[in-house]
């Protein structure tokens, strides 16, 4: 790390919080950590790329939430409870101004889920950050992909599609002044909120879970392939926002379109059995937390498209051509 | 992950071990390992970027090898036993050769420490590779920077140097037809080995330690700051190859100056009380590797340039004008 780069320690030390679990934090050459008794450690990495994943010029502020955003999304998805964290920062200079926004961003959303930052690096090149994270979860009790059951509930939690928009709108070069609907839209892609808290309580009433980064559509298969089975869904189920209804108006289908297929969301897909639908209800009720049932999980054969998943609207069988997010699409 | 990237899962899975710590490897949204009792996990993170820490058409065997090699001597400086690793790749296109390669010196190396890979991304962008390793340690037996005595030796493991002067042979492109010691130099740079195996018999014996990648002079340094100690060094005991006297002879001092601040060499420095010398010497001998003491740590307080450090050549004190070792400064 060059010397130009020492004010990259002051924010990090700054923002940080100090967990017990935490023997030895940044500052040697690896971080030394505790793990309780009968857990285990669930472990994830994401990375985003400046042109890929977010506009070079995007704010800053942003960015360093929906990188944090992003991978404890995939925590939620195990029911894992967030420790720490280790951030990868890769600069093209030395901004003190981007690095204090980017810091605000990622340390408020840190420390919302008590995640301690204990170590990482830094170092000179294109935009980008790599992050890992880890969570602690009682051994055993975890979710996975795999363990959907025919005849399951198929749950997701929050609104699907206002990510998707809220790209459209920031890719939207043309629009220069946006509506306060398209700004609502855009500020949705940035700042999803990780279903960490809902997913530890549900956990223990779930068959299989995953989060939808990559969209409803393309992550359900993973389950339904891992699971070896099929899902029926219904459109007319998906939870969707109004703003994303007004925003697709007079597009026909677009809106419900837009919630399959939106990624970068941060919600989870979650199996359950039927039997647990009152006390999932209890939960998500206590925790102020919306999850809606979309389908039921088969062990049906399709023949259409996407062959694992059957889309229905009002009961009759749809046919619609989706494919999975992609970031950036047009320009990769 | 675009599906021109599938290829990487398979090359991924492939050259892929199986431990029985790990609970659920790659393909969930999570990894999930346990960690036995009475053990701390050394978790460290460190990015290679292009044009920064390698050339963009380094051999990808030699950087593939290289981006693990500096985590596991991050993890060997701790005296831990590496277990797992998370590796984000961001790749200009998905390159086919390029990335065989890559994972011939990725798992290669993995395989020689047992490290499971356990989860990672791989996204499109400007070609980098960030890199967590994890590994464990016995509660409280870990080597941290803080602990260094008065009185202590120092020592150093391996030779020193010759990373520094196999890059000086890397970055001078006039150099068409490399001569054998040129190459043989080049190798180093690449090709250190961490020293994974002897500091985990050696770390009961030692007060403090860390791997010296930014150069022995520099990180010396963070173990007298942490110590709250000074230290002299002798520099005719620093260890250093025929092949980098020979290249830097008619350059007088030049190669102790090499081996004074060259980096990315994973080598470890580190400290012991007198008293455990033999068993030391014991341990070094029986797994044939070569440590060397090269001056003691003191209490007294130096006022020249290092202030820290007091360097001497037969009993004659030096006032040589040293930094750091700084990753292609020049074009930084």
């Amino acid at each position: 790390m060059s010397s130009e780069f020492n004010l990259i320690d002051r924010f990090f030390v700054q923002g940080n919080l100090s967990r017990d679990d935490v023997d030895l934090g940044i500052g040697d050459d690896c971080a030394l950590v505790s793990v309780p008794a009968n857990h285990q450690i669930a472990v994830t990495t994401d990375s985003l790329v400046a042109g890929t994943h977010f506009l070079a010029d995007a704010d800053p502020v942003r960015v360093g939430y929906k990188a944090l955003a992003s991978n404890l999304s995939d925590l939620a998805a195990m029911g894992a409870k967030p420790t720490w964290v280790s951030l990868a920062l890769t600069l093209p200079q030395s901004d003190e101004v981007w690095l204090k926004d980017f810091c605000d961003g990622f340390f408020g959303l840190a420390k919302q889920h008590n995640v301690q930052l204990i170590g990482g690096d830094t170092t000179k090149g294109p935009l980008s950050i790599t992050i890992t994270v880890q969570g602690i979860v009682p051994k055993g009790e975890a979710m996975t992909r795999k363990g959907a059951c025919c005849g399951d509930d198929i749950y997701v939690t929050g609104n699907l599609g206002d990510s998707a928009a809220g790209l459209e709108v920031v890719l939207n070069a043309s629009t220069i002044d946006k509506s306060e609907l398209e700004k609502e839209l855009e500020k949705r892609h940035y700042y999803s909120s990780p279903r960490v808290e809902l997913a530890q309580q549900i956990r223990h009433l779930c068959h299989s879970a995953l989060d939808i980064s990559d969209g409803l559509i393309s992550d359900l298969g993973h389950i339904l392939k891992q699971s070896g089975v099929t899902a029926k869904i219904d459109v007319e189920k998906l939870p969707v926002s109004e703003e994303l209804v007004q925003y697709c108006q007079n597009n026909g289908d677009k809106y419900q379109k837009m919630a399959l297929t939106s990624g970068e969301e941060y919600e989870l897909c979650f199996t359950a059995p039927k039997i647990n639908r009152e006390a999932i209800k209890q939960i998500t009720t206590f925790l102020n937390q919306n999850v809606s049932i979309i389908g039921e999980i088969s062990n049906e054969s399709f023949t259409n498209l996407q062959s694992k998943v059957q889309l229905y609207k009002n009961e009759t069988s749809l046919d619609w051509q989706l494919s999975g997010y992609d970031h950036f699409r047009s320009e990769a």
